[in-house]
């Protein structure tokens, strides 16, 4: 969900950032009682029964802007498209309820033959598609309940998730607090060092193109034997379902969002709705083998959770089998000090959101 | 939501109803407790508290499409892109909760000054996008809880909406019965034949361009003065929030579905669903005064409620003001027999499903 993205202070407000503030201030006008947190969050959540809240979160796929049909196996965009909305449950700690797939695609991706996008296929892209999407909806029990089907110039994907959480336990962006730690899962950069290394192999003809990666039906990185483990961040990412939820169930954390946009972009954002600063030490970035400190930093796609809990609270070292890493602490904002600084050896750096945004 | 379109028996399945029989089918294996209806009607029905249920519904819209940027005003797509997902809802009974908006868009669309869509005008194309569908938010009460943005070399719009209905209450596609008789709100072909009009003027280069329809900033057809009547409906449809409504709440109708995609192609879906065939009183049709009897026989788009209701039911010649008229009946299936039936001065004659389908 990027409406969510909020105004970051102290830059100009331009492109997609001036588009959203325009959009949540008229839908601010219109919020009544249902809805418990509208724009401004990883999901909305409605407050529909007496215990439960229903979090609800949208996220378009385009061909060349999300991904690359001559890139990326179908394979690999089915799983990606359903992971970027199952990675806003995770981070509302919300168990999964039931999709729904708005499919817009060129007709020769639908096509009983399959066309030039999958030569020596017998399934057609679409079907390929929905291998990956249903292989990680399995994995995650999130049933396809409903969507749109249009046939369009380029292929995108619309993905939808509703997911249950307990009312009053959902992780929001907005309750960090001054002394709070800051965690991360997993690590960072591996999907932009995969992301560059498949721009790389495409500029090398030479080279197999990388459509080959990922070409199995089951879409976990573990059943991908053939798959060169440094793309799997990139092209099979995991959400964190099980980390958020536990997150949630056992109040651990005062605030979470996904890492979509990237590191130094999504706690800038967290850093806003809860109007509070932030510090990172860098020597104690869990950073991707692979991967640059640069890429850990400002690449986006890794879809781990970035959380923060009080500094006396009991946060374990790994959550369902995933490592957590205290990043860094939560400070007390300050005029004229950046929101965000990069603590290094050669002393305090401002750190600036440099992560994806549209229209800029 | 286009998935529902169901098998249309003794047609060969191709194109869309091929890949949504096949999405529909690999759903059905993932269907859980919570999903009261998944693919199959005109919103998914999630079972959440003890007494309401929420109805889901995504709907696409692409440029060139759905609409075209050089036709339709941007008021028009913004009020359409909501009218068609609020039809949904209305199709099932139920009322509004919350609309989840992702638009992709060129950057011209976004730009400050307004590019080459939308000369003389102050506000850009996606400022006055925003007033078309704010405006009709607010008739129906339909809080924007969140979405998604992102550049897209195309303009799409996909809506998400949530709505309640009491449990058990929902309209379904499913409920039809032989001896039911078979009604129609408002009008039909208007929408088809504004569309024909439109396709007219912009062949036509010494006429103005249609644009200049739809360019106030409200979204009622009623706040139009100066819109040529004959393409409100096409323009500005209005949907039947509260005809499904009333119908729900009466426990009134067996079974009802939105006039999306034509009359002919949307009631066999509506027979599809409940098994069993139909006919049509060709005399009895409320045709929009500009339409003919193709267009609103064929025409999509018109979003009026086509339900069924049991000879002896109590139904209103008027509800909420909208006309309410008995286009035929229910009748049993037969094996060698067309589905639907429309019955003419000249005889009976088979009514074949002529209305919108993708990748056909």
């Amino acid at each position: 969900m990027a409406y969510p993205q909020n105004m970051i202070s102290g830059t100009a407000k331009t492109g997609e950032l001036a588009l959203i503030e325009q959009i949540r201030a008229r839908a601010a006008q219109s919020i009544r009682g249902r809805i418990h947190r509208g724009i401004g969050d990883d999901c909305a959540l409605l407050r529909i029964g007496p215990r439960e809240e229903l979090a609800v979160t949208t996220d378009l796929s385009i061909d060349g802007r999300h991904f690359r049909l001559d890139w990326h196996s179908p394979e690999s965009i089915g799983h990606r498209t359903l992971a970027r909305g199952l990675s806003d449950l995770a981070a509302m700690g919300a168990r999964p309820v039931a999709a729904f797939l708005s499919l817009g695609l060129p007709g020769a991706l639908v096509s009983p033959h399959p066309g030039k996008y999958v030569p020596h296929q017998k399934k057609n892209w679409v079907e390929r598609f929905l291998d990956g999407f249903f292989s990680l909806a399995g994995e995650f029990k999130t049933p396809l309940a409903g969507g749109d089907l249009a046939e369009s110039p380029i292929a995108l994907a619309d993905i939808v998730l509703t997911g249950a959480v307990q009312r009053g336990k959902a992780l929001l962006r907005s309750g960090a607090r001054p002394g709070d730690l800051l965690y991360v899962t997993g690590s960072l950069g591996g999907a932009a060092a995969a992301l560059a290394a498949l721009a790389h192999d495409a500029e090398s003809p030479s080279k197999t193109r990388p459509a080959r990666y990922g070409s199995t039906r089951s879409s976990s990185p573990q059943r991908h034997p053939g798959l060169p483990p440094q793309f799997a961040p990139h092209l099979f990412p995991w959400p964190r379902i099980a980390q958020g939820a536990w997150l949630a169930r056992h109040g651990a954390a005062t605030a979470a969002i996904d890492v979509s946009d990237g590191l130094s972009t999504d706690l800038t954002h967290l850093c806003a709705e809860s109007h509070v600063a932030a510090e990172i030490d860098a020597a104690a970035l869990p950073i991707y083998p692979a991967a640059t400190l640069e890429q850990a930093l400002h690449g986006g796609e890794d879809y781990e959770l970035l959380f923060t809990a009080p500094a006396n609270a009991r946060v374990p070292r790994r959550i369902a089998g995933i490592a957590v890493t205290p990043v860094g602490r939560i400070v007390r904002p300050r005029k004229g000090r950046p929101a965000i600084v990069l603590l290094t050896p050669r002393g305090a750096q401002p750190l600036e959101a440099r992560g994806w945004e549209h229209f800029s």
